[in-house]
């Protein structure tokens, strides 16, 4: 039997990775996020912090070398993917858990059943979240949330063919900037 | 103080307005579906099977007479989203509500506190359910759902300038064909 398995796709600041963790320890199973990249990075061998973001956002140059149809071969962000589309294989076959981000959606369609949750939040909320969390950068956060929000749209495009953010891709999608992140993670976890 | 509204957009046999009607009856509160059609009518005149489809759906010739910018004046439909517009509007202003369709959210962003839902299923579901609702026709249900889906999007486009079926839009979207009917209207009644 497959197992059951929440997926939580999120935009960057909307807080569906602490959706993701109360949700995970309300329910008694583990939360991959932080751990999932420190696999990922054993197994590849590539630095954690190039897989933060290369394993979701696409890297400068890449539509550059998308474009030229791979024709030196695979490139750093495909080994990538590929390793991150077996270590997500990997978890979901140990038992039932909560997977933060990294397409794991799309990766378990056929492999775990899943509940597939979709996090967003207005640019305001997640503005105030980012400068909280991360604190002030040079660039506004705004202007980190458009570049970050491109960049994710474009690399899930790239590596599953779908629309990122197209409620029809996810079994339910909450807005945790109207209805806070302790009532999402209420309606998720009652959903399981 | 503004009244409280759930609005539902809802895609063709997804079972969006029962679950309105669901939501409607457990709150208390009025559903306007059908009512709001014949509300419409009375108010513009025109025959209520019209309204039924060209209130939210383009119709044949429809992309012509956009492209032609509207030089010969504004549309039948044009005055249709009119009436339609004011409609709603008045409707909300009366008292908290559900209402299916029509742009309601969109039309009541700023004259309403809105909970702005959102249902989907899969093609193999609202295939059964359109056949079960509404009969065989010479079409088939994928090619019915096909139809009316791309209908639908260029209507909101066109109207509201939004994109169909992007889950940012909404407060909460949620799979009536994996949740069920049932437990979709219960998370919606929850929230209101």
């Amino acid at each position: 039997m497959k197992n059951r398995i929440i997926t939580i796709s999120r935009e960057f600041g909307s807080g569906g990775r602490t959706i993701g963790k109360k949700v995970a320890e309300d329910l008694g199973i583990p939360c991959y996020d932080k751990e999932l990249i420190h696999k990922i990075a054993l197994e590849s061998g590539f630095d954690e912090n190039y897989i933060k973001d290369a394993g979701e956002y696409v890297q400068g140059g890449f539509l550059a070398s998308a474009l030229s149809n791979r024709s030196f071969g695979p490139t750093n962000e495909d080994y990538l993917w590929k390793i991150q589309y077996q270590v997500i294989t990997d978890l979901a076959e140990k038992g039932p858990c909560v997977i933060v981000g990294r397409c794991a959606d799309y990766i378990l369609q056929d492999k775990a059943d899943c509940l597939k949750v979709f996090i967003h939040a207005d640019m305001e909320f997640r503005a105030n979240r980012i400068v909280e969390e991360y604190g002030e950068r040079e660039e506004s956060p705004i202007q980190r949330l458009q570049e970050k929000d491109k960049r994710r749209a474009a690399y899930h495009r790239f590596y599953t063919n779908m629309k990122w953010g197209q409620a029809k891709n996810y079994h339910i999608a909450l807005d945790s900037g109207v209805l806070g992140i302790e009532r999402c993670a209420g309606i998720i976890r009652n959903l399981y």
